[in-house]
């Protein structure tokens, strides 16, 4: 029920409670997904594109899968996919599009904050208090 | 075709195409997916423990959802489930188990490198170059 002492300032851990402090809603599923982000991954480290072949290589994936995966980013409009030749052979190329490579860079400014909070948390010594009292394994 | 020069040094960029250099392999699904990423941290960053309902709301889950990832995650070995009693009620408390703390923090190492890759691919400038030439919208 509410009382008339709920103004007064919230210590921390309530407001870590009450917040989704840990819901990291900016890691979006088509962005998230292992195989889609080492595929962004790769074309954020390649401006000029990357051939389909070498883009499997690096993120080892199969033919099949890459190709639906980057249907996925197409659709989301993450990447462009360009056909053209190369020495005579038809090739396909994948570069991010300017909105996809502000959405990675968001996605991944998400990222920063998921590492940063284990750091801090790595730098706590884990102890037993209290909250352990009367509760013992399910 | 081989040729007597292959022996000699590979360029960095050679390297990348050669290596799986943007797969993640570290990326375990069952630490990755974004709700189980979000109950991992919390867990993280609460050493004693976090009772569900608190969990719930840091992770903006539903009850429903909620359960299920622990389901996963205790299955895989990495958080622990408590039954117990605070102020004569039922509550449950979950912690993350040594090995899950392990996983995490070398799932979140794993995490750190996609991020140093965005950085150093950020620190570039986008430019064109011959790699486009001859190649049009899919």
């Amino acid at each position: 029920m509410a009382s008339k002492n709920e103004s007064k300032p919230t210590p921390k851990a309530e407001r870590d409670r009450a917040t989704g402090r840990y819901a990291y809603d900016g890691l979006e599923r088509v962005l998230h997904e292992r195989a889609r982000l080492s595929i962004l991954s790769s074309l954020a480290s390649h401006a000029d594109g990357l051939v389909f072949n070498d883009l499997k290589t690096m993120c080892t994936l199969t033919d099949g899968n890459l190709s639906r995966q980057l249907q996925v980013l197409q659709e989301a409009g993450l990447v462009e996919i360009l056909k053209g030749y190369k020495n005579n052979r038809p090739q396909t190329l994948v570069k991010l599009t300017p909105d996809g490579r502000e959405r990675f860079l968001e996605y991944i400014a998400v990222l920063e904050s998921v590492v940063a909070d284990a750091a801090a948390a790595a730098g706590k010594s884990p102890r037993r208090s209290r909250a352990l009292e009367g509760f013992s394994p399910a």
